[in-house]
């Protein structure tokens, strides 16, 4: 894809004194090359450029701060980001400043299995983080597909295929520190499991996509490794048959660990992309955690109930590589589905809906995906009502886009009308901010801008995501 | 108790025109008798009475609005109350002004199968909620032993037993409606299972203690109502031998439902209250959820555990009213306590730690009050490292008040340097606010107030609370 490269405000949004004081402080980890700026204008997925006017790799809490307090000093806009995999143009800089990429922040400071909890830089990526746990007994179970940094995870509140089971990273995130737009350093949370002390600015950072304050540092609670896992595959007639399944599942209180929905035209991709060989039908794929008794119980009662849906051929991946082909095919769903269409562009939507209407959500953006003669597989978190339309457009062709535009704006509108949200774990960013009110209405929109004006009086962090 | 009970504010903090006002509007639902006002000036409790000037018991949203529009045309002080069952002082009303109580806003709004949530009215008390729902095959588990209003359990970030396997408040609530100081209503969160749609204010009402709004709505998470269900006790010889099994049952990610300790002195308050017959020995409490299977799987799991600790004689109690037996007496521990030693008030303290100090703590508080010479039971739910201290004390002994503070205040400083909490559930309300700073930090609670002076610009919501 080629973006549209936007030009940065006129005269620059940072100072030469500003760019002095930044260079004394980081030395060559100041860049203001046009490449090096050109790598954060953009973001994953997103057709707009807005390069920063300078990018910073600090090391430390304090060296983030001291950045801050430079340009809170002279007006620089801050931009953070980590592994630059959000989907929303949240790592570009439309008022220009400073990028600010915290990934050289990798440190794993503290790992208690005592406790199940762990103290992490933001940079630290989550394949990393588990990687350095393996030998622990623990993980860390909260898997956006992307390989993310945990920083970012928790500024965009992301989920993912776990999320049905173990939570987001709002109920993941024990605490947090935080740099302030004036370069304050506060911390959130705590260790313990539960607190009533205050008002909870660890979930009100979780989440906030950089606009409040510089996630530098996060504790995440761990997990103990499951004494056995099976993943399974079941193929079903049609997409209300798959749906109802997951409805009763969640029901009957199934621990699910994963509870993927994928449309035939997303199993035909996967089975081109990652030799599957599932036939081209709408598909749950599954997985369970627990004892080998308990795995194999709820299998066994999934099973019965994905029959009863019209579910045929509930296929096992109980050993560790098929379950691993498995979900990686399911990751490399949004690859699967670029390679459907030569030289296409993916543009992937997310909605969250209750679970009530996701059979009415799904079947309907498929029709207006055959109208509108789009190329859109169809995946999800369907345990939580989460589900993505993966957009294969023609970047030469802005009528496509226009019908893709016309057919994600209906979606979201339904999401809306049934309460649901015009994204489960994307965030907004810069493309979603008209839906905002929409979802919660002016007077609600109102107070989250007063929170803001109140930590960022100056507008400094990362600005216009989020608030139109 | 005999509160004693402080003047209000000279001249009161409440015109004569803003009572009219008042009256004009509510009726005989507002009541400004010195017993009523009585009612509204402690608190379960609460040692202190600050009476406010005036009650109101408003029915609907609409009529908390009008009520809010009129105390802040008059700066009229704003105190929510439901039940009264909060333990931190959080009702009364230091600054004078009217308590507004919500406990006649008891409708369930709608419950929903399908997406396992309910909608109510933050009157509804969670026994009120559960009793409804017993048809549905679902229920709310969070459980702070007081009947409590929703509304309430909401406001204070309540938790209790459950909250080991389900969750807290925090977590179980997925929106709120809250009215403004200024009468605004606005709407947080929906009905999606989660949302990466802007700041999380529902978490921030949460926990807010009234300060920011009234909460008058809440939209909940429902669970399935286990299959099977399980509970059991379990005799310890040491502190240390029940703290290390909670330990281990953790870490081998049983889902405990709940996991409660009780030291040698509650077992003997216990025994002697609701004729429970258990040895005079630290106990644990635990509940299984599950399958059949299940439970029968994870309580022999347990019970390895607590056999390799030192536990003896796993007693099941299987049959309803067995386990009903059981948790009557673990929630009447407080009158079990108060039954001691005649005429004494109990004090309940309540911290939260991480696991892994858990033991130190308590046998460091279990020494405190050995050399204080003090009758103070301990019980908690340990699975979260949350415990409380029921001092029991006599009213006309200031010393003995005395010495159970030097306890108290002891056992929160060995808190905080472990990284734990000075409240896992009871929130701050007027007793706790010279600790919020020694948890968080100064830079930390400024942002709290940040937050507090944008969205409360006059100071009118629960004044005095939380903040010093």
């Amino acid at each position: 894809m080629t973006p549209t490269v936007h030009p940065a405000p006129a005269g620059g949004a940072i100072s030469d004194a500003a760019l002095f004081a930044l260079n004394d402080l980081l030395g060559d980890r100041l860049s203001i090359s046009e490449g090096m700026r050109a790598q954060y204008a953009t973001g994953e997925a997103f057709p707009d450029a807005y390069p920063p006017d300078a990018v910073a790799f600090p090391l430390t809490t304090e060296e983030v701060s001291a950045i801050a307090r430079i340009c809170f000093r002279h007006r620089v806009p801050m931009i953070a980001s980590g592994a630059g995999t959000s989907l929303e143009g949240h790592i570009t800089a439309p008022s220009g400043g400073l990028a600010v990429n915290l990934s050289r922040m990798e440190r794993i400071l503290e790992v208690s299995a005592e406790n199940m909890d762990v103290l992490v830089e933001a940079g630290v990526t989550r394949e990393q983080l588990n990687h350095d746990l393996r030998h622990e007994g623990l993980f860390f179970p909260i898997d956006p597909g992307a390989n993310a940094s945990l920083g970012g995870m928790a500024s965009t509140r992301a989920s993912g295929t776990n999320a049905v089971r173990y939570g987001t990273m709002a109920t993941n995130v024990l605490g947090l520190t935080v740099v302030q737009p004036d370069g304050t350093i506060i911390r959130t949370g705590g260790r313990a499991r539960k607190s009533a002390a205050g008002y909870d600015l660890t979930r009100l950072y979780v989440g906030s996509e950089g606009t409040l304050g510089f996630i530098t540092e996060v504790r995440l609670k761990l997990y103990g490794l499951p004494e056995a896992i099976g993943a399974a595959t079941c193929a079903f007639d049609t997409v209300g048959g798959a749906i109802a399944a997951v409805q009763q599942i969640m029901l009957c209180t199934i621990p699910v660990a994963r509870v993927e929905f994928l449309d035939a035209m997303q199993v035909k991709a996967c089975n081109a992309w990652s030799h599957l060989g599932l036939p081209e039908q709408p598909h749950l794929f599954l997985e369970f955690h627990g004892t080998d008794a308990g795995v194999k119980e709820q299998a066994e009662l999934a099973a019965r109930i994905a029959a009863e849906n019209g579910g045929q051929g509930f296929q096992w991946a109980t050993a560790p590589e098929d379950r691993s082909r498995l979900w990686k095919a399911r990751h490399q769903a949004y690859f699967a589905s670029k390679a459907l269409k030569p030289g296409a562009v993916v543009w992937s939507s997310d909605i969250c809906v209750p679970l009530s209407a996701l059979d009415e959500a799904v079947t309907a953006v498929h029709a207006d995906i055959a109208t509108a003669g789009l190329l859109a597989p169809i995946v999800g978190h369907v345990g939580d009502g989460n589900f993505h339309v993966l957009f294969c457009l023609d970047p030469n062709d802005p009528a496509e886009r226009g019908r893709a535009e016309a057919v994600y704006g209906a979606m979201i509108d339904r999401a809306l009308a049934c309460g649901g949200t015009c994204t489960g774990e994307h965030g907004i960013g810069l493309n979603k901010r008209s839906y905002l009110a929409r979802e919660h209405g002016d007077e609600a929109v109102a107070t989250m801008r007063a929170v803001k004006q109140a930590l960022d009086p100056l507008g400094l962090m990362n600005p216009q995501k989020i608030f139109l």
